[in-house]
């Protein structure tokens, strides 16, 4: 498996563009560059088995954050989420192996799927995503921001085996979570730690579905799916509603301070959520070499010749070195 | 899935025996009670996603410090390879779903195995595991220490659609690894970084197999399968070949040092590892009850009534603590 077309690999902007990793500002992902401070791990999270009581206070805390009406279960990523369903599926004896997803969206569903011998069939309207086993929405989209409303998404429920809406990017969005729905029968949302919390090397995320799935993806995962520091953090993360306010609000401030950023530059929004926007431009590839001459890595799209990604800068010399570069292209 | 029948759970005990977390010593696992030292991490250990060099290094440190011949995957722990093994079997075109595992051993195989569909012979003898898809050794053996030489485990080769040698606990068995055999077609080796390192929580293990092999499990565990901490850890640990060998010693040493204490209770040893010891004695359950007793946790089997296996202590006061337990069984 190749990670050529994902962001957050600054490795390949350093082979294209050199410099050494403290030189570049990674804007390529969508990833939080604020983080959530790391709490003291005492030193049983390193040495011991996470127990199951551990465990349970990581779910329970999950669902509590999320209200939950499901059942739900953490796994190592949404990336982990993603790798399972071609598994899930027979295990949760669905007919066949057909999947659609609402497309243009991130790349792994439908590469991980197709792995295993899936037919996928990518389409543009939701209304398409009917008639199949496994019918995938990324809700809001990576990397367009298309947001549906809970309703939209129920509606498909009773037309497909099962539906599953990636909310890696909903923690901004607040009342669009279909994670209260979950109790509702063929539904599976997938939601992300690492993104909002600015933590994705910790590797942490969570399936939040009925119970009957929920055991099926829990037998898949195994006891111990999920290490005793993501455990760790994420109870303490989770439940920690001051900074997740807080940091909403300054996510979408950052966002609209980025949006006026760019302006100068003549590329347009096309869409977004408060931790990356999406611009439309005249060469894509283009754009990023420029920035990458900056030391600034950006994210372009195989699909599109126009699309630009950018996530937020966080440290103020971050944004004064994105404004040089930005400054530099608009006058070249 | 429950963890009722493994090791480590010291929830469990708390239930049936009462006592704080911290008045328990927890010799139920066959994890080193002196864990490596938790090395600094840079805080993009927690906030970056892990990019392909860091995986990489980690990569070829293991594979260098176990002479590995074939390729090698770091992933979320060695109970993650065994949950890949349903899942990898037909991507590798294996034609059927039956596997042999030489047992007793470690439950967690057959139950994967089991749970996907798969017919699961248990057989006693390793030339019985000859004539199926999947033959599975655990070796050295958990519980029973049990131990063969790598020709006999090559032999096997031929007869088979894949064999696979789980070295969990081969850290101290210089010389009886498969690893360096990993270039012949046919042959997995998984390796536990947790249980050696004594730091199980952060979830790291191996796979080691042929280069076509290690594609397949590379695109089941998806692009970022461990954590920046593992990954750091994990290059830190397996290249410190000083701790590494004083860890040998001091580990056979302390074996030793069990079957002693252990002695004068009437036990006598069955096999082991130098990480844990496996006891015959008149009555398992109420040899566990008595050194719960004394909030020592221990490990017995569901299919024996007289096996009870036991880690080793690591700090004086957790050896004192054994010792006055053992001399009041003792008197009893």
């Amino acid at each position: 498996m190749t990670l050529k077309d994902h962001g957050g690999n600054i490795d390949q902007a350093m082979a294209q563009h050199g410099g050494a990793v403290s030189d570049w500002l990674d804007l390529s992902t969508g990833i939080n560059p604020c983080a959530y401070p790391i709490p003291d791990l005492p030193p049983p999270t390193w040495t011991d088995l996470p127990t199951i009581s551990s465990k349970e206070r990581l779910n329970e805390t999950a669902k509590s954050a999320w209200s939950c009406r499901g059942d739900i279960l953490a796994v190592s990523g949404a990336q982990t989420a993603i790798q399972m369903m071609p598994h899930f599926a027979p295990a949760a004896g669905l007919p066949g192996r057909h999947a659609k997803i609402l497309t243009p969206t991130y790349n792994e569903h439908a590469n991980v799927l197709r792995l295993a011998g899936w037919i996928v069939e990518e389409v543009s309207h939701l209304e398409q995503l009917a008639d199949c086993d496994l019918a995938i929405v990324v809700n809001p989209n990576n990397p367009n921001g298309r947001l549906y409303r809970p309703e939209q998404l129920v509606a498909l429920l009773p037309h497909v085996g099962r539906l599953v809406v990636d909310e890696s990017f909903m923690d901004c969005e607040t009342g669009y979570s279909l994670t209260p729905d979950t109790d509702k029968t063929g539904l599976i949302v997938f939601r992300s730690f690492g993104k909002f919390y600015g933590l994705a090397g910790i590797r942490l995320g969570f399936v939040v579905a009925s119970p009957k799935d929920i055991r099926i993806f829990n037998q898949l995962a195994g006891p111990w799916p999920v290490s005793g520091a993501a455990i760790e953090i994420g109870i303490t993360a989770l439940s920690d509603h001051e900074w997740q306010n807080e940091t909403i609000l300054r996510l979408r401030k950052d966002a609209a301070r980025l949006d006026t950023l760019i302006q100068p530059t003549g590329a347009t929004l096309v869409g977004g959520t408060p931790l990356f926007r999406l611009y439309d431009c005249p060469n894509a590839a283009v754009f990023q070499d420029r920035l990458a001459a900056h030391h600034i890595w950006s994210r372009i799209f195989p699909y599109s010749r126009s699309f630009i990604r950018l996530g937020l800068p966080g440290l103020q010399k971050d944004w004064e070195k994105l404004e040089i570069a930005i400054k530099s292209i608009e006058k070249g």
